[in-house]
């Protein structure tokens, strides 16, 4: 039987659960899949967390240098977070012969085009299942079995801190501050919640998965990005009364040589598949030309499930004789003739306060419709006072347009402020 | 370019579709996926049929000794459907060192035992995604994505013709004659319904999944089987009064060595993903040890989702040198350390109608309970005349201690009809 032997570089959460999976399943694997996988090493700073775990004495390192010089080891997991040293250390295992595997979806999407060609060059392969949608398979699913599909959307919750926060602001009816704080007393937000609450990580996830879908490079730099801080519980009501639920979605979409790639809150009917992926879990709709809509649901983060893309990758990988890159060559940039759609179309969701008197409702609604934007739904709330708030549901229409049209309605003087911008799916 | 050339045996609905995108989207396979795929010859009793679709003259054959002849042909894709010649035809393929691709759950379901060893004897592939649940990837997931986990557990609605008919019983209020009639006249159901009502096809697709997904010989005959033609426009509307729907669910359960298989209508929470799923769309829910619940979604059935499943399967098998075959070893009979559970725990859905008068709830309730099946929920409704209709709600129990209970309730004076039992998730 072959023996394949790992190192795992990083022994936190995520590391933690991939030695759980590889030493607790062990004997299942190897029964499984013909293949019999020993971590051989584990490589951290702290000696005491990795003895805690329970790893041998003799398995810890804290030497890259002893990693990159142990020619026993085929595979390497990376579960260390973060670019650097991640990247490093990465580079100098794929220089050493050894394949790697990573759950570091900020490096992959920021550093993919420099990792490819090294592991090309080294005959190694570098697979990331792990570093989108945790124990989702949707990595080998797009490359594995949309082959015969062009795939020309995909909608994802691909960040499970804020989908938490919007179905408890959604469920409980809590604030925005109330819900992110009881997200970070459970552990599912960080003490600085940035990177999930703008949108960072789902970022990073989408262009990933936009390029892999779409076979181009899409940087992430290229992707709008807008997070969920600024959504009160207003707009959550409203979305209720109006049939929807607010999700962060991540959205990408190919026709011919344009792509669009944004993330942002968006208003998603209740009767969507995806409106009822509740709490932490997370969930990808991919339409092909053939296959037509489907959806992979599961677990988007934690120990056990990414853990368990993890081990996924390295039982694919230890398998395998060769190994495969990207068809299209992942770069730095976007390839040229692509063109990245800053002007995509949607349907959008606004709340405007304003003077609760006859004419402005006209006012406000001249200037949409000579904007180009064509209204299917006002809503006018009894207010307090002088003011009261309206919301409008608007039919597709271009993000310019919409943004030029709200410019000017801030401007009117019968308009208070405008509370709210939201794109409808 | 690696170059493969593929025959289609069978022009039928999904050998169509098949054809249409291994020619439409060729240059994009090609181009995305580096292997040249020609589709050389289409096997038919038809040729005008085929000739038709827009296979050219020199690719259409009626001979199998022809194909297997064609020292040019890697992959034999094979969409005839049914038992013979389907089986005989593949057999003789694999023995001519072809790979096969199929959609043939029937077959692969009772002759995939006596297939894979002369697949494996001739160092070819055998390979059938598209047998199961149209372009949902579940076969693909299983085998590449879960190798980390023992899968536990698995529910899936996995028949569109029986999901298509009891959504239009839930959302219109149709009965199931005309439900049916319905789905005949949209071509979901065939004019004999059988495979679809009675749960067979479901049963096949069970047995494949569940022996993917617990490593061990589910044989079609081990697995319970029970259709929806016994349910009523009465049983849907008490499902939702009590916060159900009802589906076909087909369930599978591994633990240690005793594997539970079942096909049979389920009530369903209205909150759980699965009940979601509607119309002809499918959906598999897994749980495995690590990766906790993930389910997958989408076209169950169709030309094109099954088409893109089979060129996924062609595309999958013509990047590989080497084949897999299943771990445990497909078998006729089951593996002789397995138990298969006849006497599952599940909650039920009861209905009778008894003498509306008092005492007669006691008798009943009585005898559940000397039983030992606990109740949940009883809701007594106003009848006509001297009965009334009862339904009850139980608690998890024995399928032997209930079907002991309603034999004796059955026989009970005051009672006029035992109505309904349902199992519920």
């Amino acid at each position: 039987m072959k023996r394949v032997n790992v190192a795992i570089m990083g022994l936190g959460v995520v590391g933690g659960g991939t030695y759980d999976i590889l030493t607790g399943n062990h004997d299942h694997i190897k029964r499984t899949q013909g293949v019999d996988i020993r971590v051989k090493k584990v490589l951290d700073r702290d000696r005491e967390r990795v003895l805690g775990r329970g790893v041998p004495e003799s398995a810890f390192t804290d030497s890259i240098d002893e990693l990159a010089a142990d020619k026993d080891i085929d595979i390497v997991v990376e579960t260390m977070g973060g670019v650097e040293p991640a990247k490093t250390f990465i580079i100098r295992m794929l220089q050493s012969g050894k394949s790697v595997v990573t759950a570091n979806k900020e490096l992959i999407s920021k550093y993919w085009y420099a990792l490819e060609p090294v592991a090309k060059a080294n005959g190694v392969g570098l697979y990331f299942e792990a570093s989108c949608v945790g124990g989702v398979p949707i990595i080998r699913t797009l490359t594995e079995s949309m082959q015969a599909n062009r795939v020309c959307e995909l909608y994802g919750i691909i960040n499970g801190t804020t989908n938490y926060i919007l179905t408890k602001m959604t469920e409980d009816g809590s604030s925005y501050e109330a819900a992110l704080r009881e997200a970070q007393q459970l552990g599912y937000a960080e003490f600085n919640p940035t990177a999930d609450v703008d949108g960072f990580d789902a970022m990073y996830k989408l262009s990933i998965l936009s390029s892999l879908a779409f076979h181009t490079t899409v940087p992430y730099g290229n992707i709008y990005r807008e997070g969920i801080t600024r959504i009160t519980a207003e707009d959550i009501k409203s979305a209720r009364d109006l049939g929807y639920v607010i999700k962060l979605l991540a959205i990408g979409r190919r026709e011919n040589d344009r792509v669009e790639a944004r993330v942002h809150p968006t208003f998603v009917p209740v009767d969507h598949p995806l409106a009822g992926v509740r709490g932490s879990f997370n969930a990808v709709w991919l339409t092909g030309d053939y296959v037509d809509d489907i959806m992979l649901y599961g677990r988007g983060a934690g120990a056990r499930p990414t853990g368990s893309a993890i081990v996924s990758d390295v039982v694919f990988c230890a398998k395998r004789k060769t190994h495969e890159y990207t068809d299209f060559g992942i770069a730095e940039k976007a390839d040229s003739h692509i063109e990245f759609a800053t002007d995509f179309s949607s349907k959008y969701y606004l709340a405007v306060t304003a003077c609760d008197r006859a004419g402005v409702l006209a006012a406000v609604t001249k200037i949409l419709g000579e904007c180009g934007v064509s209204i299917r739904n006002i809503l006018q709330k009894g207010g307090e006072g002088e003011y009261a708030p309206v919301t409008f549901l608007t039919h597709t229409a271009k993000e310019k347009s919409v943004m030029t049209a709200l410019e000017k309605i801030d401007k009117l003087e019968s308009v208070r402020s405008i509370d709210s911008c939201i794109r409808c799916l």
